[in-house]
């Protein structure tokens, strides 16, 4: 896909030397857009700057959000990456293959957790699919730049080689961004609570699953609006429901 | 390709950090074989060993040549890269995909010349084949380490492949049959009748619709179970608010 359409996502990176290697790292991959949800100090200092060497375009263009939600809602696609394989998750290639599709027309955010942790449950819960890179099980992780680098390194291939070939398969319907995905789902969440099928304890981990195979679909806005017209008659349904019965 | 066949040949590296975090990227992509033509002084000390962390195996089996011909002289297929786009150069993906068929029996070797100026003409021209990593021209040149990361991930992903661990398309839960999708859609159907949100008179054109926004999606059997019990509820919740409201 085109990589103007591509944020790099940061999620409470402790190091600015690794911000500044993922730069380099993004910027030899012509990727340019780079986002930070609570980034660390320092990112200014000598040492950093040196290890952004030539990419100081990329570090300062930064942008700056305060929550994962707030900054991955501009996008279409959301896909947080993990260190370890969960059930499901893509490789980057197979990100770089599909997104060109669903990540129309707003964009692909790829979100990069903290270097020790990773992204949280809840965090990970947030993204519409998780990726992994295969690694070797005797050494599987990898340091911060390097993640970037390889699924940086994925998507560029891939849109070299779409430059290579453009075709026209024909223009299928636009989905929506993130932020509308999540209203529908968050209208989901409240009306399956009304009716009784989620747990009000921990709603989350069902929610994810439904939000993941919404996201994996791309819907059209069309279809954000029948999700929430459901959202809404069942949510009136399980009200009087569970209101007046004995359950 | 077999990792064991695969060897890693860094030519007068400079730095010997950067031959530690080669080692690292080495062993991430479940290579182990190191070759060094001139190393380093300093591989021993501890900034080195600091940064070759959990790879110490491959920094400290590395055998020294001390040409590049005695180097690859075992090998059957040579590769050089380059960070200049040399005509008829390959990709990483390209050495990857080549290598299983002439690199037998005795092994590739993927050689990598000094951080600042690369493989002199002399030594690329010993190399059977050229590989190119493509950056983009703005910022073309790749560290040491990074280099030997992208070419291993490739080796790594093409010898999965061809282990059929997984495959290039990483390892998606597979989607269930369209059988088993309309079993689900059949009950949102009841469901959504249930709690009047279909109209009885033609609830088939908003069901189409779904059965569209699911299908795109490909979803899991356990995707499947999760639709059909929130239609259970759903229904439940529907027969009991209609059943005895107004309404």
């Amino acid at each position: 896909m085109d990589p103007a359409l591509v944020e790099i996502v940061l999620v409470r990176p402790r190091h600015p030397g690794n911000v500044a290697a993922a730069c380099r790292a993004m910027k030899n991959m012509g990727l340019s857009r780079l986002c930070l949800v609570g980034p660390p100090p320092g990112l200014v200092e000598p040492d950093a700057r040196a290890l952004a060497y030539g990419a100081w375009d990329v570090l300062d263009g930064a942008r700056v959000a305060s929550t994962l939600g707030e900054a991955v809602a501009p996008s279409t696609l959301v896909a947080g990456t993990t260190g370890r394989g969960v059930p499901g998750a893509w490789t980057p290639r197979r990100l770089a293959g599909e997104a060109e599709a669903r990540a129309a027309p707003a964009g692909l955010s790829v979100v990069f957790g903290p270097e020790a942790s990773g992204l949280t449950s809840a965090e990970l819960a947030l993204c519409h699919v998780h990726v992994h890179v295969p690694t070797h099980d005797d050494q599987p992780s990898l340091n911060l730049a390097q993640a970037v680098l390889l699924v940086a390194y994925e998507l560029r291939l891939r849109a070299l080689a779409s430059a290579a070939l453009v075709s026209d398969e024909g223009a299928p319907a636009a989905p929506v961004t993130a932020g509308e995905l999540e209203g529908a789902v968050q209208d989901l969440r409240e009306a399956l609570l009304a009716a009784g099928f989620l747990d009000p304890a921990n709603p989350d981990h069902i929610l994810a699953e439904l939000r993941r195979l919404l996201a994996r679909a791309g819907p059209t806005p069309r279809e954000i609006t029948l999700l929430r017209g459901i959202a809404r008659q069942v949510g009136w349904a399980g009200r009087v429901a569970r209101g007046r019965s004995p359950a």
